[in-house]
């Protein structure tokens, strides 16, 4: 079994921070790297300003496989990302968004030139078992399903279960439950476990 | 005046790093903080861990005037979010999200219910001077007028010059210049000679 690969994402830039730019980067990136097998741990949004991208930078890329970074001005303030980047490396560099160095992976702020970076890069990524999922809905509140299904997250130690609400058709409160794991027989028997409680609960009702 | 008032978000959820859910709440807040004159300085999205929640909160917490925090499991698992809180506090809560404990501010992540909770929270918060912001479209590209955006910013310091990129009706790329400052006169002195230099590049070509 491969090792779990990591990543952080640092997105760099005042018009996310202000409001201004609503960011799109990190669900791409996020979903991206969950279908290729990398495991998202943390992502992080910085000003731009080159004391608070070093220390971002050094606290991902020391605790993950991988760091990508977007955005953070271009050509206009000196490309302060390029520039943060290689302070954070101890080298002089002079290279535009699109590098990798070290572990960490320089792209573009501007949606689709990170995507096009992405699929150039990602085949040059170290990959992980892919995390699989499964989701059923509940029809339940969430609330009243808490206590068995935290039994059951107990019992099944290699899946990850969460419950996310929402309000469904009838404008009634709903769960759908979403059973996550690395192997597929674990999954399928805390999915199993899952099918059953809800079973088992509709017909207390 | 007023002194700056800062604010850090938390963002928590695995479903928002495994891509599934794509966050809405950043953005929000973000343009919400502007307009109340708070400056968001750094936001961070963890996994519903309780030590990376309480690591990530005690960051932001000691620097930040405030911290704002969305999301983290509900019922199901027993509120990690009021826990890890709880803890960095050192005190034994049994809150559900929308409590305010010292300066850390904590949501739901279900979109609607957050800003309803902001909405509630506002009020209270103290706020600074708002910064003021002026745009310009520059008919341009960015890296043609980077070398003299770049003395106007020098020359007027307590302002901060932006520029970003997009690719207008014709698919030119050509770019926008944002002048912020919490001072109107010296957005406008800052603005003026963006305009004028603008006006120069033009005559020029």
């Amino acid at each position: 079994m491969n090792d779990i690969v990591t990543a952080g994402i640092l997105v760099i830039g005042d018009e996310i921070l202000s409001g201004r730019t609503k960011d799109k980067n990190i669900g791409f990136i996020a979903e991206y790297l969950t279908n290729i097998g990398i495991d998202l741990k943390e992502v992080r949004v910085v000003a731009d300003d080159e004391a608070d991208i070093i220390a971002a930078l050094d606290a991902l890329r020391s605790r993950y496989t991988y760091v990508f970074t977007t955005g953070g001005r271009g050509p206009t303030h000196g490309d302060i990302t390029a520039d943060s980047v290689a302070k954070a490396f101890g080298v002089g560099i002079d290279l535009a968004p699109g590098f990798k160095i070290g572990n960490v992976i320089v792209m573009a702020g501007v949606p689709s030139i990170m995507q096009a970076m992405m699929d150039i890069v990602a085949p040059k990524l170290k990959s992980g078992v892919r995390m699989l999922s499964d989701t059923v809905r509940a029809n339940a509140r969430e609330g009243d399903i808490g206590g068995p299904l935290r039994e059951i997250a107990n019992a099944h130690p290699d899946t990850i279960i969460g419950s996310y609400p929402f309000q469904d058709e009838d404008k009634k409160p709903n769960t759908n439950l979403v059973v996550r794991s690395r192997d597929p027989e674990k999954l399928q028997a805390a999915m199993n476990a899952v099918k059953q409680m809800l079973a088992d609960l509709n017909v207390l009702r």
